[in-house]
């Protein structure tokens, strides 16, 4: 395997386009990745999305996209595994590139979600849980996730304002950041009396969907030597793991074994431990999610992820700043295209282009992302030489 | 990269399949798969799927599967590209092994069309196509290919009827498949009688819906080296190529580029010609796209086609046996499965296991799936040592 390298990124705001076609917003972020980029053609082309099908009515996003970004002719496939298809479309082109069969790849994350009414949104992302054994219970996405935030609390003894501080990060962090969805900082208290959703779930505790894009060029990493006074980035580990798709299946449902053995694959390829992260762009889907990350890939003792956060060591000056940008909560979680924003952000923070966000000395950063409740989970590492 | 060899193969007969469901079709062609490899785990899963999300009420089908068939914790992901989906996951499951980052992939092809009104099918077909500019002028997967067809009749002087062999051929070849969804030959007597779809397409011209699954196990072929009495069935060549997704975008809507481009990259990756092809699988959706894919990966010159089909040479005794087990035609085509279907098939015949409908002296045989109306071609060219 050759190693492989980013050489361009691009991305589009998070919110509602309602003015853009799914083909626009992709094309967007794939234009302004080759602008970046300095290169003018690919060889393939792989989509992240989850739900185009129902939601735009259009499948084949490959050929769609890549007819209308001008690479007609070119390889291109759909990639999806729920809200990690992102990172799953990064891991196809990673792959493609590092075996030799494919020179420049671009892989682009694209969702559109707010053209359709909200309770069909809801019922297409349950599509990501075992449509069997817990759609039919009647268990929405946020309801399973409530499940296992309540039981945290009663295992690990944690009251509800205790997971405030992920928030509170996130919303700081975001304000910099002209591509997230919010730019409004909040505050413990705005927590304490935010509107519930699923208890003990409040609406600072979830992500909010939205429209949106985010695509990189990945190149063998011997070809941006050429490129003068640009630092390069290389994709120094990748690990993807998979979890039993139901909840229930897994012996313990706080603990998210795919995470552990994703990131511990991603780890040993890049031949470094989580001490050596500066920065990690994590999947805060909702506060119990960044809580469960943390502990199954090495930064935190089961149960004890809140202590962290409590303590300031996620924020951009801690131990282990995480959802540099906004993360899913006020970036944005346009599904499908999630696991690109995370790459297309570790790869600005280490660059140093991150702005008011920037991580100092950031360089070595991971991305995290989680497919359905914790049953498909990719992990890429980047460092800038 | 490495070379890569498929070891084992499985699949479903294709048919109504009520009662079971689309992980239990997955599941039973993977696991025939596995244990004709004699394999009992695997490290990645691809799986080759179009409408699950609304046919079933599923997406993530990565996880859902690898879950279902004891590949917990494996990696996995869906991967789509209209109805070649199945070989869009075969390619990928070939380059993650030739790259090295996987061992034993598994890709399975699997569509569960049978259970939703016919209606909500073709409408989840035509997805496939453009949703702007083909869907909303009301036209259906089948009324696409008429338009070529009628076309094609005009430009190059051929009745309706120069069509039949095709249909013939593939219901003649699946009377011994065993998988296939049907085994009655049919006559040209009533080929010219049969009830017409979209005007010149005849039912005879189309291939039938139905439920079913295809899977292959691809390790590296220095592994299969160790495994005593069986022939080895390398992959010598993989290409895809994608074209406008709109058949009114391309210079000339009868000659599909995309078949052109990708057969011709797995001909270099294999260092042969269309010569030494001894039988090809096509993607006989629709008797026109038979003759348009002949044309395109070298078999006939522009418009001629019909006369090979004619002169008998697409049967297992002429000289470019096609649709071997049944084709799309015969075999039936369950969209996403249908490239797996294919592989599994080329393997049937190298291995010299295809029964009544085997071709003499097969070495080196070639599988072809198509998107769409053409915008999204693949070819994988396997040989027996």
């Amino acid at each position: 395997m050759r190693p492989v390298a980013v050489l361009g990124i691009g991305q589009t705001k998070v919110e509602e386009q309602w003015e853009k076609s799914l083909r626009e917003l992709a094309g967007d972020a794939i234009l302004a990745a080759m602008q970046d980029a300095g290169v003018e053609t690919a060889d393939a082309l792989y989509v992240g999305n989850m739900m185009s099908g129902s939601a735009s009515h259009q499948q084949h996003l490959g050929s769609y996209i890549a007819d209308w970004v001008g690479l007609r002719f070119a390889e291109a496939a759909r990639v999806e595994a729920a809200c990690s298809s992102g990172a799953a479309a990064f891991r196809s082109a990673l792959i493609a590139v590092s075996s030799g069969e494919v020179d420049v790849a671009i892989a682009v994350g694209v969702e559109k979600m707010t053209d359709s009414p909200t309770e069909e949104i809801t019922a297409q992302l349950a599509t990501a849980a075992d449509a069997d054994w817990e759609l039919d219970m009647g268990l929405s996405f946020v309801a399973l996730n409530a499940l296992a935030m309540r039981r945290y609390m009663e295992q690990y003894k944690w009251d509800k304002i205790s997971f405030a501080p992920f928030s509170i990060n996130s919303h700081a962090n975001a304000v910099h950041n002209p591509y997230a969805r919010f730019h409004e900082p909040i505050t413990e208290e705005q927590f304490r009396k935010a509107t519930m959703v699923a208890e003990p779930i409040c609406i600072m505790d979830a992500s909010p969907m939205g429209d949106g894009a985010a695509a990189a060029i990945l190149v063998p990493a011997e070809r941006v030597r050429s490129i003068p006074g640009r630092p390069r980035i290389r994709v120094i580990g990748s690990g993807a793991a998979t979890d039993s798709i139901a909840i229930h299946g897994r012996r313990n449902p706080l603990w998210l074994r795919a995470a552990e053995l994703s990131a511990k694959a991603a780890y040993a390829q890049a031949g470094i431990t989580p001490r050596d992260i500066d920065l990690f762009e994590l999947h805060d889907a909702f506060s119990i999610m960044a809580a469960l990350s943390l502990e199954a890939t090495g930064f935190a003792e089961r149960g004890q992820a809140p202590r962290l956060a409590l303590d300031g060591e996620i924020r951009p000056t801690g131990s282990i700043p995480i959802c540099t940008l906004g993360g899913l909560k006020a970036r944005g979680h346009p599904v499908g295209a999630t696991g690109m924003y995370q790459i297309v952000e570790v790869t600005r923070q280490l660059r140093g282009e991150a702005g008011g966000s920037q991580v100092p000395d950031a360089r070595i950063g991971m991305a995290q992302n989680i497919g359905g409740s914790g049953s498909n989970i990719i992990a890429h590492i980047l460092q800038v030489d």
